[in-house]
């Protein structure tokens, strides 16, 4: 029987990738992606058509959490950071950090692979082209995994739940790259922060994903420009 | 200033009275309580009930998991278990096992937390006369803190969030006679996961209340019987 994997589908470059990977490595994928308030809630457009194209199923859950409106990323009033490339992700915790983000959302796919006896939880966490936030770094994740298998059914009964964060180490340029040879449809990803028409090329996530496609030299499927 | 603590507040007999420990510890607390398509959704009427005479803030959020369904718990269909009460908890991880449950609702009261700089979350969780969830138990919670404090801002920041469970080394007499103590309106609490008019006296949390009192001497005040 093919292993399976719950994979974390926000719709940008990063997760696309993730999925794509966790296809190629024979897992039996099922989506899910969440609805937080996030100002690019276009990204689970993205993230439907990208789930199509890949032939899984995915899970749309939308959650009303109004104490997260304290995040750049999810109050449009709120101005965006615009560092210049090489701060991003070096100083603070930028305002678009979102609390708790990546654990309420790993903890929905751990329901989710728990109840459907899954033996993978895929995310596209990233640790070194990223904004800084400490939900994405190894040893939350390592952290994660452990609490994971403590506390579930399948967990407690000797058939573990991993967490696989198949990009966490690898640079935006090594993501484009790896997209690429997967044959990822990158030009149904969004990436941007902002979440108007276009990319707006200024937040940390268009300003990675540039740099990534720089150096990979190649340009961006998803730029109608 | 008064230390803060988020509250998980499901509106049963264990929860209430974590409540009244947080409050009397001297804790500025926050109930948050969370839909999840239980068959006992009316717990949630008795959440609020509880917040409004403890003179506490409370959120209600609304999850729709439709995989949830496998439980017992979540499917008005599947028969509830009704095992002798020396037997509860003692046997498999019974059908009314939430997949993940703890893991969610700790999520989504760290987002809270993190948000609101608190300095605790506080669960009921019990792992003596309960039903044998993995997530209830002591090693899960200690993982789950240690998760947390890495991944939020302020606990990876130097400001960590303590997950304090303070009755999880409590029977359910001793449990009893703290809500006895702490003047917890035990009219207000719902505990039956069958949420009919009246609680069932038949299933787990029904025989292990039942139990509480009867050691500890008392009637039940939420008994109108």
């Amino acid at each position: 029987m093919k292993k399976k994997a719950v994979v974390l589908l926000s719709g940008g470059l990063d997760s696309s990738t993730a999925l794509y990977w966790a296809k190629a490595k024979g897992y039996h994928c099922e989506g899910l992606s969440i609805f937080y308030g996030q100002r690019h809630a276009r990204e689970l457009l993205s993230a439907q058509a990208l789930a199509k194209k890949a032939k899984v199923k995915i899970h749309q859950i939308k959650l009303d959490l109004p104490w997260l409106k304290i995040s750049s990323l999810n109050d449009r009033t709120k101005k965006l950071p615009n560092l210049p490339l090489t701060q991003i992700g070096r100083g603070e915790i930028p305002s678009t950090y979102v609390p708790g983000r990546n654990t309420v959302f790993l903890s929905l796919a751990l329901s989710l692979a728990d109840a459907t006896q899954a033996q993978a939880i895929v995310i596209g966490a990233n640790a070194l082209d990223y904004s800084g936030y400490p939900d994405c770094r190894p040893n939350y994740l390592n952290a994660f995994e452990r609490m994971a298998n403590l506390g579930t059914k399948n967990g407690s009964m000797g058939r573990p739940i991993k967490i696989l964060s198949p990009l966490l180490h690898l640079d935006k340029e090594q993501i484009v790259r790896l997209a690429f040879k997967l044959k990822v449809p990158l030009e149904l990803t969004w990436s941007c922060y902002a979440g108007e028409k276009n990319p707006c090329g200024k937040c940390d996530s268009c300003k990675l994903r540039a740099k990534g496609f720089l150096l990979a030299k190649a340009s961006d499927p998803a730029l109608k420009i």
